[in-house]
C-alpha cells in the first residue's frame, strides 16, 4: 500500500495506471503532473487524479511510488526536472516501449541516484491516446517488462513486481538491451513495414482506385500504420540500431522469397511458405497479452 | 434462373457458391466434381450439390452454368478437361485470385470459344478452407471483380453480373491487368511481406523468445502469414511481374524512411509517419468487403 502516488504525464498510460491502482485500493491519493495543464484539469475532473500539480517536482513531493508516463523522446527532460526528489525509499517507474535510451538518460541525469528508479515497459495501449480513454483494467492480463540494472535497488525491484501484479500483470525481468533487441523484432519492425507499406500503395498514381478495393487482410496488415507518429518518431529514432538489424533480416528473407518466385520454382516456394504459414498457425500470443489494440 | 450449376472444384469457394444459388432459389440442382471422391461425396452429403459427377466433362455435360473453382494452376488442365462442352448459351465462370493467366489459359485451350467464359474473382474467404466451411453467406456484402474481355459475349457478362448480384455482391467490371496490377499492390504483397516478415524473426537465434512476447499489433499484422501454401504458391508465380514491381515501391519507401531514421531528424520522420498514419486513420473498407476473414 503506498501513500502517494505521482504521475508525471496524465495521459492514457499514467491515467490509467492511477485508475488501477485507485480500484485495487494500492493507493491513499494521486496527484499528477502534465505538460499542458488542460489534461491535468482533465484528469482531475474524471477522478483520475485526486490533485494536479504545479510541476513534475511537485507531483514527486511527498509521493512514495512516481510513475513517469511521457513520450521517451520526454524522459530525460523529466529526470531533470524531479532529480533533486530522487530520494531513497520512493519507487520511480518508466512506462516506455524502448528501454535502453530510458537507462542512460537515467544514468545521465541521476548518476548514482539511478539505482532507485526501475525501467518498466507495460505491453499494454490502445489505437487511441488521451487520460479520455484511461481505463483500470488496461494492464489487467498484460505482461510487464522490467529491465533494472545490476545494481538497482532490489527492495524497489520487488515493489515494482508487487504493484504491477497487484493490478493483473504477468511481471518479466530482462535487460535493457535483450528489451530493445526483442521488441525491435515483435514491435517496432512491424510498425516501420506498415508505414512503409501502407505510404507505398497509397502514394503510387493508382493508389486510391488500389485502396477502394482492399479486403480484410490488408485492413488487419495496416492497423498499426494509424499509430500515433510522435510516439513512433521516438521508438524508431531511439531503437533505430535493432530496428535497422531485424529491418535487414527480413530483407534477407524477402530477397530469398523473390528469387524463389523470379525462378517460378513453385515447389521451393511452397515449402518456404509452409514454414512461415505453419509456425504462425502455431503461434500463440502468451497469457499476459490478449486483448486487442495494445502494441 | 438456373436448370443446372455445374462446380468444379467442390471445395469453400465453389460449395459456397452452390448453396448460395440454392438459398436463393437461382438454381434448380447442382451437379459437383472434385478431383478428390471424398470431398464430392461429403459436399453430396452436406446438400452443397445434389448429384456428384465423375468427371469435370460431366459435370458441365447438362449445366446452363459453370463455376471452375480450382486453384490457379489448375485452371487450364480444367479448361483442357470441359473444352468440347464449352456450348453457346452457358455461363462460364471461375473465382481465381489471379486474372491474367486465367484468360491467357482459357484463350489457349478455348481458342474462339473464350468469349463464353467471364473471369470472376470475388473478394471472399476464410482461413479455414473446405467444403465444410462452405457458408450460403459467404459472397454476402462481398465485391466481385469480372474481367470480360472486349469480346466476350455480353449476355453472358450480363448473366454474370446478375447472378453475382443476386446473391449480395456488388459487382465491378476492369481488364485482367488492371485486376492483377490492383491486387498485387492491396493483397499479394502484403501476404509475400507477412510470410517474409514471419519467418525472418521467427527464424533468428532468439526467435521463440520473441515470439513469446508479441502482442496483438503483430498478431495482426502476421494473420494472412499463415494462409494456404498452395493457394499462394500460385497466386504468387502467376502474378509474380506486378508483384515484384510493387515489392520495389515499397522497398524504395522503406529505403527513404529508413534513410530518415539513420539521420535522426526526428521532424522529417514524424512527417512521413504521418502521411501513413492519417492516410490510415481515414480508409475505410468499401461496403463490398466488410465481414473478416476473407483476403
Amino acid at each position: 500500500m503506498f501513500n502517494q502516488l505521482g504521475v508525471i504525464g496524465c495521459g492514457l498510460m499514467g491515467g490509467s495506471f492511477a485508475l488501477a491502482l485507485k480500484r485495487g485500493g494500492l493507493v491513499k491519493r494521486v496527484i499528477g503532473y502534465s505538460k499542458s495543464p488542460s489534461t491535468t484539469e482533465r484528469a482531475r475532473k474524471m477522478g483520475v487524479i485526486d490533485d494536479a500539480a504545479e510541476s513534475a517536482l511537485l507531483a514527486v513531493s511527498g509521493s512514495d511510488i512516481v510513475l513517469i508516463a511521457v513520450p521517451v523522446a520526454a524522459t530525460e527532460t523529466t529526470f531533470r526536472a524531479i532529480r533533486h526528489l530522487v530520494d531513497p525509499g520512493v519507487l520511480f517507474m518508466d512506462v516506455g516501449s524502448t528501454k535502453r535510451d530510458v537507462v542512460d538518460a537515467a544514468r545521465r541525469v541521476l548518476k548514482e541516484r539511478v539505482v532507485r528508479f526501475v525501467p518498466a515497459h507495460p505491453i499494454a495501449g490502445k489505437e487511441a491516446g488521451g487520460v479520455q480513454h484511461a481505463d483500470a483494467a488496461l494492464y489487467q492480463g498484460r505482461q510487464v517488462i522490467l529491465t533494472p540494472l545490476a545494481n538497482t535497488d532490489p527492495v524497489l525491484v520487488q515493489k515494482a513486481t508487487d504493484v504491477w501484479s497487484a493490478i493483473g500483470c504477468q511481471v518479466l525481468k530482462m535487460t535493457p538491451d535483450n528489451h530493445d533487441a526483442a521488441f525491435a523484432a515483435v514491435s517496432h519492425l512491424p510498425h516501420l513495414l506498415a508505414f512503409a507499406y501502407f505510404s507505398a500503395v497509397a502514394r503510387q498514381p493508382a493508389g486510391n482506385d488500389y485502396l477502394s478495393l482492399a479486403g480484410p487482410g490488408f485492413r488487419d496488415f495496416t492497423r498499426i500504420a494509424a499509430s500515433d507518429p510522435a510516439v513512433w518518431r521516438d521508438i524508431l529514432v531511439s531503437n533505430r540500431e535493432e530496428i535497422l538489424k531485424q529491418s535487414l533480416r527480413f530483407r534477407h528473407t524477402l530477397d530469398a522469397i523473390e528469387h524463389v518466385i523470379r525462378s517460378g520454382n513453385g515447389e521451393a516456394l511452397e515449402d518456404l511458405i509452409r514454414q512461415s504459414a505453419d509456425a504462425r498457425a502455431n503461434w500463440q500470443m502468451s497469457a499476459g497479452a490478449k486483448t486487442p489494440g495494445s502494441r
